[in-house]
This record gives C-alpha cells, sequence and structure tokens, in this order.
C-alpha cells in the first residue's frame, strides 16, 4: 500500500496544537493516519502533567498503537506541526511508522535533519520517509507567538 | 549536590530486567534514584501493552515525573540494563535527568555513543553524565537468554 502524504491532515495536527496554546502548553499538535481515516490526535501536555515526555507525537503514537492493537505502525503516518526532537523521531523509528510529515523546521533539538538525523537509516538501518515545511509558516507562527507571549 | 553512580542500584535495574523476562517481554529494567532513595521502577512492557513507546527507561523516567511533579530530573539518576535506544536517551535529554547509567552496550540501537550519541551535548548543549557497562555482562546475558529462547 502506498502511503501519500495529504496537506489536509496537517491542517488537523494544527487544530490540536491551537488546543494545546489554549491550555498554555508549546503548541504542537498531532495525528496519525490510516488509509485515509485519523486514528489518533494529541497535543503536547508536558505542563500540565509535568511529564517532559508527553510531546504531542509521543502520546499520537501510544494512541494510535491502542487503536490499531499493533506496536507496529508501518502502516500509518504521523502528521505532526513541529520536526520532531530525538526522543519522537526514536519513537517513529521503534514503531516503523509507515511516513512522517512535519511543519515547521527545528534548529534548537529537531532530530530528522535539522540538528541530527535518526530518521534516515542510522538506527538499524530503519528508514522512515520524512517530508518537512508542510504548513511550516503557520505551524512556526503558533510556536512564535507562544513564546513571545511567555517573554512579556 | 554531586550525583553518585553507585553499582547496588543497578542490581535494582537488573531485578526489574528479571520481571520482563518473566513476563516474556525483551528483559530490560531501570530504576531512577533520588539522593540514596529509588523513585521510580519499571521494566520493558512493549509486548504486553502491544506499544512501542512502552520502553522501561521511558516508564520509569514518566513514574519518576509523577513521583516528584516535576518535568525536569535533573537531581535524579537512571540506571537500565541496556544503553537507551534514541527515544530514550531523547527523554533523557529532554529531562534534563542528572546523570546515566547503563549495564549492557548495544550496538544496534545504542543512542548513547554506540550508534549515535545524544547525550553528550549535540541536542541542545544538553550533556547527560553517561557512564556504560555496569555489570554489562550480567545485563547481556540476560537478553541472550531471551534471544536464544525465541530462536527455539
Amino acid at each position: 500500500m502506498a502511503l501519500i502524504i495529504e496537506k489536509r491532515f496537517m491542517i488537523e495536527a494544527i487544530a490540536e496544537a491551537k488546543l494545546a496554546l489554549a491550555a498554555d502548553e508549546v503548541p504542537v499538535g498531532a495525528v496519525v493516519v490510516m488509509g485515509s481515516e485519523i486514528i489518533a490526535r494529541a497535543h503536547n501536555t508536558v505542563e500540565v502533567s509535568r511529564d517532559g515526555t508527553l510531546h504531542a507525537e509521543l502520546r499520537a503514537l501510544q494512541f494510535a498503537a491502542k487503536a490499531v492493537g499493533n506496536r507496529r505502525l508501518s502502516e500509518c503516518i504521523l502528521y505532526v506541526t513541529l520536526e520532531p526532537c530525538a526522543m519522537c523521531a526514536g519513537a517513529c523509528v521503534n514503531a516503523r511508522i509507515g511516513a512522517l510529515a512535519f511543519g515547521a523546521y527545528d534548529a534548537v533539538a529537531g532530530a530528522c535533519g535539522s540538528v541530527v538525523s535518526l530518521t534516515d537509516g542510522v538506527l538499524g538501518n530503519v528508514v522512515v520517509p520524512t517530508i518537512g515545511g508542510i504548513y511550516g509558516e503557520q505551524c512556526g507562527k503558533l510556536l512564535t507567538s507562544y513564546f513571545k507571549e511567555k517573554r512579556r
């Protein structure tokens, strides 16, 4: 089965990021898509949970594993508004996610090309087909507005 | 506060790994120590949960965050029987764990020096002081025995 990246799903990830923003969390959102259906959606809940592992991607991957009853998600695509960090890129590799689409690039902690590249086969020869920059400006603006507000 | 690695805590991580083995999981165990107290302990539950994110380290970090009510664990040490993968090494960096001690090295997926090195400051200049090989042979033998059994 070919996996086709569809930009419309990034809009759904952005909607999740906006929920994070409304909850005073760093605005990152993610959805996991199988076929043409969203099977999991999540946003960052690090602040409210006081748990640094609860990034949007990690939560979405956990919900997706529950939804399909399988730790392997090779028929799924993860859409996330920000380039995954090492933890989340590693989780994508562990889950053998079929493809990864992200919005804004992360020059500080991005682990899908920006700082390190974990999805290109370096880990156990697992390659996660990855595309960045989908609605990147819109995704990035959400983050900028959050951090601007914090600096006041 | 100086963080001192104490080998005795690796024995506790090994006890957790043995619980995983008894549950037919890849035998990896972890404990998080603050001061001289174990504040979290966990083993790998990937198979039973069918969730590829539920590695011993990630679960132990989550339990530790709950225990201290803080997403930053800079006064804690994580002891784990196997060199963390990228997901778990990334989680250590995100949590600003004070130090990391692991048992066996992982030549396939180890992200603390073996395949990639994520704990040495490459991610946002965060350095996690790390030591490997503590009771490494014992930790490795548990893994070998598990995979031998699977191959029968």
